[in-house]
């Protein structure tokens, strides 16, 4: 097969974004419960999904605002020991296992990496460096939403051609359909919350240890 | 004597901030080199403090504009390396080696201890966590402006007597002065940058392990 573009989608395609996230949530609580939220755990919690919900979560001010209806008024130190342990935890995001070894074994095939993601590019590269995967990556592309004129933009913007570019995700309706739709070839991974969905690709697969062989034999 | 409410900087004082302030810059500079930055370390620091000079330590594009300034264009995987080397540097702050023991001490004898900063209250608890020195604290008070009145609003927000106060920091002009003005005890740690500055005090120390039979014999 000739050289492809493999574009791969980040959160929970390279790396369980959902298990860290959680854990992220649990320790932050313990650390605020530690220095006199007063509350037990299973409450905290709770409310924090209650306000993650209620606010969204681009809002900056979830564990203050968690803080100031637990305890009835707000409290810096409790809020900078929940933000502490929150970004600790994930400091330590680690990639699903596989990744790394693929990911080398594309490039030596001769392949060309980049990733398309929805986001802000700085802080993608940011998750790229805590994983251990910059190096594998040409180019990040991002956008605020990923739909079939994302995908066509960077075919156009790096000058290819759909057929020589395939997209590898675990959403059907972000990474899926929309790159499908724009010519690529859609490798879906069905892993995490998405897995049961429905919804069309040219090829699914459990992780991405399939990759290499289904790429060889295209 | 009886119970004191001591009252300490942050800043030089309870950690050398200089020091590792200094560290992370050179460690945000050596990953940017690895990841693509096209100059050599000492051109890149120098061309890092004229940024800083230039647009002050509250802008937050400082990597951004050295990438663009040094490679010519905008680069965010070099620059997310930067900034978390930087934070990865910060991270691993630690007190001067005396202080949980003096501090420890202090609150044995019964003395309440505070901080007295110049900054954001969030930032100045995030510190004392990552230094681990939050237990000993009660209270963080924080300004824009270590001037006379900030602590003058302390001493009446906390309802003490200046004679039963006394502040501890590296600062005349910003710890000392100001605090004797409202009538607190004075102690000037001569350590770091100012240590060579004049300015009255009632009391100079080198290092914080004079101060239990200091605040004893008062």
């Amino acid at each position: 097969m000739p050289r492809k573009h493999i574009f791969f989608d980040i959160d929970n395609t390279l790396f369980p974004t959902s298990h860290f996230l959680e854990r992220a949530d649990e320790n932050a609580i313990n650390a605020m419960i530690s220095k006199g939220l007063r509350c037990d755990f299973k409450r905290a919690l709770r409310e924090l999904q209650a306000i993650l919900k209620e606010k969204g979560s681009n809002f900056t001010g979830h564990f203050d605002l968690l803080v100031k209806r637990i305890n009835g008024k707000r409290d810096t130190k409790i809020v900078a020991a929940g933000i502490m342990a929150y970004h600790n935890t994930k400091n330590a995001m680690a990639p699903y296992p596989e990744v790394p070894v693929v990911l080398m074994r594309l490039r030596d095939m001769g392949h060309c990496l980049h990733v398309a993601s929805e986001g802000v590019e700085i802080k993608q590269w940011d998750k790229l460096l805590r994983l251990g995967l910059d190096m594998y990556f040409d180019k990040v592309h991002v956008t605020k939403k990923k739909d079939r004129t994302f995908y066509e933009k960077i075919l156009k913007s790096e000058k290819l051609k759909g057929k020589e570019c395939m997209m590898v995700g675990d959403r059907p309706d972000k990474d899926i359909i929309p790159a499908m739709q724009a010519g690529m070839y859609g490798i879906r991974v069905k892993r995490g919350k998405y897995a049961k969905e429905k919804g069309k690709s040219d090829k699914e697969i459990k992780d991405l240890r399939e990759l290499p062989n289904i790429i060889e034999k295209l």
